[in-house]
C-alpha cells in the first residue's frame, strides 16, 4: 500500500534542486512552486543557502524532519541520502529521478536492492528510480513540462514510461483531457503499476474519485494483484483502458532492452485484461481518444446519430460505426417531419443528419432536442467545422448546453483545427472534450460500446474432488502424464473420455478381440507426436485388421504398447490450457484440425472460466456457425461444450502444476461430447501460485 | 479533358464578388488577391463600381472578354450568366460554388444540365456546382480558408466533398504536408474526380510534375476511365492514396444523401482500387499520414531501425510495425561496437537503439551513419520529444540534415507538440513532414510498404473462340442458361467439365445404366437450389441405386429431368463472378461449402486477372496452406486453380453480359481440375461496356 505521505505530504524536500530549470532538480522545484504546494518546501543543496527563493540545506542532516523527498541527485549518493532521510528525518514518501540502477547494470541493481531495503525497514514508499515523478492535486512531483490540466474529475494515468507519459499529457491537451493524477514507475523497484492500482482501489470514493484510469504498461510482475485490483475498480464503476506494449516478438525486446522487464506472451495479456474488463489500447493517440469516450455520459445502446453540416466527415463515420457494429439508425415519421420544418431545403433528416454547410446554431439544437427525446438514438455525434467563412461560437455554445444537460452523450467532432481554433479553445476550457478525426474516434467509439464485461466466475471448483486429484498429482514426477493417470485426472474432473484398451502382447490381443464393439481406433504410445510417424488407425473394423493394425504400430520407433479405443462419431472439438509463470492458465478452445492449425480460429480465457464466458469463447468462433449446424446438418451439444470447459477450469484450478493440457479431439455429436485424446505436461516451477490465490480476486 | 483556362487563366471574373468576405464571393476576392493572381481580375456586382479594389461591372454584358468565370450568385441566375459568358465574353472555365442544384431537386437538376450544354456547346469546362473551388500555383480559387502552403512537388487532392479537402488541408498544417493543386468536384456535372485524373495523367511531366495523388471520392461514375488513368499515373510513377467514403450499406446511404451519387458495393471499389495499384484508406489523418510517407525517398526493403531517446514510443511502433510484417532487425557485431563507442551507458543498439533521454544531436548523426551504411537497413524511424527540459534545435537540424543527404528514408516522430511546438515548425519549414503519434504512423507505414502492385494483365483473350462464343450467347435470352449451353460455353473457354448426362425418361435412364462408370451423382434439374429441395444424391453406385435415385428426384415440384455426372474425388473449390453497371466483372475465389460460406474466405479480383494475379489471389487465402496440402494430404494443383481463373477472367471479357456466374463446386485434385456444377446468369442490361472498352486500360 501506499504511504499517505507520497500521496499527500505535508512538506517536501528537493535534494539536489537547483536554480537551473533546464535540469530535472530545478525543473521539479519550479514545477513545485509554479503549481503552489502549499506544505513546507526545502531545497539540499551543497552550494547554496537559497534555491528558486527556497531555504537550501548545504547538508542533508541539518533538515527538519520532512514528509517526502524528491531525489534528483548522481546515483551512487542516493543511498545514502535515502539511509539519513528514512533513519533521520522520518521520511516516508520517495520519489527517485535518479537514473543508474537496475536499468543499467548489476552494481546498479545493488543499489537499487539497496534502497528497497531502507524503505521496507522504514516502512515508506517509493517511486522509482529512473522515473519523472508523479502529480495530483497535492502537488506537482514532476521534472517535466506541461503539467496537465488538474481536475477532481479527470483520468488517473499510470505509466511505465515517463516519456510516453510526457507525451501522452502533450497529445491530450488538444483533445481537452484533464487529469486527476499521474504516476510514473520508472524501475518499479518497489512501487509499480500493480501498487498504484490497489492505493487507486482501496482508496475510491463513490461519486468523489475520478471513474477513468488509463495505463500504459511494459510489464506485470504481478497479474494476480493486477487482475484483484482492476476487477476491483471496475466492479466499483471505473473504467480502465490500457496499452501493454511489447506485444509483438520484437516489441518485447524493445521492452526488455528498456526497463529490464520480464517479457509475457501476449495471450496472458490479453485474456487478463479481458477477465478485468479492461480496454485494450495500442497507442497513444487510441487511448486518448477512448479515455474521452469514457469521460462522457454513459449511453444505454448501440444506436448513433450523425449529426453535420458537412458531408464527408459524415459519411466516413457511418463507415466505421456501421462496419463494426454500430447502428446508425433511420429516422423517419413525426421526428422527420418536426425536424425538416426547422431546416432548410436540401437537408437530409435520414441520419446522419445533414443540415447543410448554411446550418446555425439554432436548426442544431433542434436537432439535439429530437435526438434528445427520441428513442431510437442512444447517442449523438456531431461534427461541425468551419470552411473559414462564419463564426462557429453559436453553434460550439450550443453544443457545450447540451452535452451538460443532455441525458444522452453527445461526443463534439470539431474538424477545423486550424479555421476555429480559438472557438475550440473556448469549448475545451468549458471542460468539453473535442475529437479531431471523425475516423479515429469512430473506432474508438465502436471500440468502447463493442466492449463487452461478461461476469466473471464466483463459485470454487468442488472441493470433494480436490483430495482426490491431488493425490493423484504429487504421485507423479514433472514431464508427460501417462496416459492412464491422465484420463483418471479428467474423469475425476468430471470430463467423459472413450477409455482406452492397452494392449502390450497378442495374448491380450486376442482377449480384447473378441470382447470390443468394432469399429474402433487403434493409437500407438510411445512415440509423442502419434499422427506425425502414423500411428493412428481409424476404422478397424474386424479382428483380422485389428491384429495387423497392432503389429504395424508396434514396430514403429519407440512404440511401448497400442491403446484400443472405440470409434466415435462427431465433430472434432479442441481444449487445451497453457501456463505461464506468476499468471493463472489461460484455456484455449476450437474447432480441431485445420480450424487451430491452419485458420489459428482459437478463442482463449484466463481461469477461473464461468459458464457464461465458456459460451462466449465459444460463440466468439469463427467457425461458431459449424458447431451450431449449418447446410442442414447436426449441432453439437455446445451447453456440453461450455460445461466442459469450466470443467477443466476447475481442474486447472486445484492443479496449478500443469504447464500444459491438450484434449485434442474431443468428439461432439449432439448429444455427447467424448474426450479421445489427451497430453497433460506437469511442471511444478510453474506453480507458484496457491488455489485459494488464483481465486484470491473474486 | 479540362479546358487550359480553367488551369492557368489570364484572367479571371468574380460574378457575386463583394466585400464581405464572410460570403463566398467576398472570401474568395480575397483569397485570389492574398495569393497574388496574376492576371486581370474582375468582379461583377450590380450595386459597385469597386470591390476590394478590383473593378466591378454592374452589368455582365459589360465585360470584357474573361478566361475564367468564379460564379457565387443564387442558382436561379446562374444559368443566365453562363449564357452571356460562353457565348459573348469568350469564357472557358467556370467554377460554380452556388447550390441548389441536383443536390437539391429535380428543378435544381435541370438547370444543372441546362449549365453543362451551353459549356459542352462552348467547349468550356467547368467546376460544380456546389463546390468550393480549386487551388493551383496559378490562382487560389476557393472560398475557404486555408489555402495550403503550395509547392510543385506537394501533393495533388481531388476531393469530392469541399468540407472534407478543408478539413484534409487543416489536418496536414501540423504534418507540414504541402500540396502541389487541390480540386473540389461538387455534384460533378461536367467534371468529376476521373476528369481530373485524365487531365493530371495527360499533363504529367517526369521530373516536375507532383508525383503523390490524394483522392477523396463518394462516387465513382466511370470505373473505367477511372482505372485508365490512375493505372497510367502510378505507372508513370505516381502513388495514390484514396478514401472511397460509403463502403457500409449505411454509409452509402449517407453518401446518398450527400451528392445524390450512385452507390457502388464495396467490392467493385476495392478491387478496382487493387488493380489500379491504390492505396485504400479510410479516414482523414491515415490519408495524411499516408501521403507523408510517399512523399519521402523510396525504400528498398522492410527492414527499420528505430531510433529514439525515449522507449516507450519505440517498443509501440516495434509492436506495430512487426506485428503487420515489417522486420525491426537486430544491429550486431561491428555495426553495433562502433555504435556503443559513441552512445552514454546503458543505451540499447540492438534495434530499437534507445540513446537515453540524454541523448544528444552528435549521437543521432552517428547512429543515422551507421544505419545509413548498414546493408541490414532499409528506412529509419527517428522518435523524438522532449520532456522539456531541453532544447532538441541541434536534434533536429541534424534530422533536417540527414533526411535531406541520405539516400534512405527517414521518417521523423516528433510526439512533443506542446514542448517543443516551436522547434516542430522550424522542422516542417525546411521542408519536412513531422509525424505526431508513432503507432498511427506505424499503421500507414505498414500499409504503404505492405502495398504490392501485381502486374497487370496485357494479353488479350483468345480470338479464335470469340466467334463461337459470341453466336452461343447471342442465340440465348436473359436468364439463367440451360446447363447444357453453361458447359458448351466453359468448354469452349477451355474450363474442364465433368459433362452431366441428361436423363428425362426411363428409357434413356435403362440405356445410360449400361455404360456408365459407377459411382455416379444424380442432380435434379428444374429447381434453381438443388441442393435445398434435397435435389442431388452423391455416391450412386450400381444400376438399383441409380434407378431409385432417378425416380425420387423426378418427383421434387419443378423438376424436369435428371443430370447424371461421374463422381469426381478431389477437394471443392469455388470460382465465381459478378458484374455491376459500368464495373468490369468480379473474379471471386475460394474453397467451396464453409470456407466460403461461414468463414467467408474468399477473394476478389478484377478482371481481366493475370495469372499473377490469379496466384495471389489463391495464396491470399486464409485457407491457402489446406490447397497445398497440410499434415501428409496432397495439394492441389495451384497453377491449373491459377489458369482456370485466367480462363474464367478471358470468357467475362468476351461475354459482358453475364451479370453473374458461378462454378461451385470445382473439383481440384494434385493434377486435375473439374467443374462439376455452374450457373450462369444473363443480363443485356449490365453489359453496356464492349469488350474492348474494358480492355481499354491495358
Amino acid at each position: 500500500m501506499l504511504h499517505s505521505k507520497l500521496i499527500h505530504p505535508e512538506s517536501i524536500v528537493v535534494v539536489g534542486g537547483s536554480d537551473n530549470i533546464h535540469s530535472p532538480g530545478g525543473r521539479v522545484l519550479k514545477n513545485l512552486l509554479d503549481h503552489q504546494f502549499e506544505g513546507d518546501l526545502f531545497v539540499v543543496n551543497p552550494k547554496q543557502d537559497m534555491v528558486q527563493g527556497v531555504r537550501s540545506y548545504n547538508d542533508i542532516n541539518d533538515l527538519p524532519e520532512v514528509d517526502l523527498a524528491i531525489i534528483a541527485i548522481a546515483a551512487k549518493y542516493v543511498v545514502e541520502a535515502v539511509r539519513v532521510l528514512t533513519q533521520k528525518k522520518n521520511t516516508k514518501g520517495f520519489i527517485i529521478f535518479s537514473a543508474g540502477f537496475s536499468e543499467k547494470d548489476e552494481a546498479g541493481a545493488l543499489l537499487e536492492k539497496e534502497i528497497v531495503k531502507l524503505l521496507d525497514k522504514a516502512g515508506g514508499s517509493f517511486l522509482g528510480p529512473n522515473n519523472i515523478g508523479m502529480i495530483n492535486k497535492h502537488y506537482a512531483g514532476v521534472f517535466t513540462t506541461p503539467i496537465p490540466k488538474l481536475d477532481e474529475k479527470g483520468v488517473d494515468l499510470i505509466s511505465g514510461s515517463g516519456a510516453t507519459a510526457v507525451f501522452i499529457i502533450e497529445a491530450a491537451q488538444s483533445f481537452g483531457l484533464t487529469f486527476s493524477s499521474v504516476y510514473t514507475v520508472g524501475n518499479s523497484a518497489q512501487i509499480g503499476v500493480e501498487e498504484i492500482l490497489e492505493y487507486l482501489d482501496h482508496s475510491f470514493e463513490k461519486g468523489v474519485s475520478s471513474k477513468v484510469k488509463l495505463l500504459y504498461i511494459e510489464s506485470i510482475k504481478d497479474p494476480l494483484k493486477f487482475l484483484r485490483h482492476t476487477t476491483s475498480l471496475i466492479a466499483k464503476g471505473c473504467k480502465i483502458a490500457a496499452i501493454k506494449a511489447g506485444s509483438s516478438e520484437e516489441g518485447n525486446r524493445a521492452a526488455s532492452s528498456h526497463t529490464g522487464a520480464i517479457a509475457n506472451s501476449d495471450v496472458f495479456v490479453d485474456t487478463l485484461f479481458k477477465k478485468a474488463g479492461i480496454i485494450r489500447c495500442f497507442g497513444r493517440n487510441e487511448l486518448i481518444t477512448v479515455a474521452g469516450i469514457l469521460q462522457q455520459k454513459e449511453t444505454a445502446g448501440k444506436n448513433i446519430a450523425i449529426i453535420t453540416h458537412a458531408g464527408g466527415p459524415a459519411v466516413m463515420l457511418t463507415d466505421v460505426l456501421s462496419n463494426n457494429g454500430l447502428k446508425i439508425p433511420h429516422i423517419e415519421g413525426k421526428e422527420s417531419e418536426a425536424l425538416l420544418d426547422q431546416l432548410f431545403d436540401g437537408s437530409s433528416v435520414s441520419n446522419p443528419i445533414d443540415f447543410l454547410a448554411t446550418g446555425n446554431a439554432g436548426q442544431l439544437k433542434a436537432i439535439l432536442e429530437v435526438c434528445e427525446s427520441s428513442p431510437r438514438i442512444d447517442a449523438m455525434a456531431v461534427i461541425f467545422g468551419s470552411p473559414g467563412l462564419t463564426a462557429v461560437d453559436d453553434v460550439y455554445q450550443v453544443l457545450n448546453e447540451r452535452i451538460k444537460s443532455s441525458e444522452k452523450p453527445i461526443y463534439a467532432v470539431l474538424p477545423s483545427v486550424v479555421n476555429v481554433k480559438d472557438e475550440i479553445q473556448v469549448f475545451l476550457k468549458k471542460g468539453n472534450i473535442a475529437f479531431q478525426d471523425e475516423v479515429l474516434f469512430g473506432q474508438a467509439l465502436a471500440k468502447v460500446y463493442n466492449h463487452a464485461s461478461v461476469s466473471i466466475k464466483t463459485e470454487n471448483p468442488d472441493p470433494k474432488f480436490s483430495t482426490e486429484i491431488r493425490k493423484l498429482i504429487d504421485a507423479l514426477p514433472d514431464g508427460y502424464m501417462p496416459t492412464e493417470a491422465a484420463v483418471t485426472l479428467l474423469e475425476t474432473a468430471g470430463v467423459k473420455f472413450a477409455v482406452p484398451l492397452q494392449v502390450k502382447n497378442e495374448a491380450k490381443l486376442n482377449y480384447f478381440a473378441n470382447t470390443v464393439i468394432f469399429p474402433v481406433v487403434l493409437k500407438v504410445e510411445g512415440p509423442l507426436h502419434k499422427s506425425d510417424v502414423g500411428g493412428v488407425i481409424l476404422n478397424v473394423s474386424n479382428k483380422s485388421e485389428l491384429h495387423d493394425g497392432f503389429h504395424k504400430l508396434m514396430q514403429i520407433e519407440g512404440a511401448t504398447s497400442v491403446m484400443i479405443q472405440p470409434m466415435i462419431k462427431g465433430k472434432e472439438i479442441f481444449i487445451g490450457a497453457k501456463k505461464e509463470t506468476n499468471y493463472p492458465h489461460v484455456i484455449l478452445c476450437g474447432l480441431g484440425g485445420i480450424f487451430v492449425e491452419v485458420l489459428k480460429d482459437i478463442s482463449a480465457s484466463m481461469i477461473p472460466v464461468s459458464e457464461e464466458e465458456a459460451l462466449k469463447m465459444i460463440t466468439d468462433l469463427k467457425a461458431a456457425p459449424i458447431l451450431k449446424g449449418i447446410r442442414g446438418q447436426a449441432s453439437i451439444n455446445i451447453k456440453l461444450f461450455a460445461e466442459t470447459i469450466v470443467k477443466i477450469s476447475d481442474l486447472l484450478t486445484l492443479v496449478p502444476e500443469i504447464a500444459e493440457l491438450d484434449l485434442n479431439p474431443l468428439m461432439a455429436s449432439e448429444k455427447d461430447l467424448t474426450a479421445v485424446d489427451v497430453r497433460i505436461r506437469l511442471e511444478r516451477s510453474v506453480k507458484k501460485l496457491q488455489p485459494n490465490e488464483t481465486n484470491e480476486f473474486v
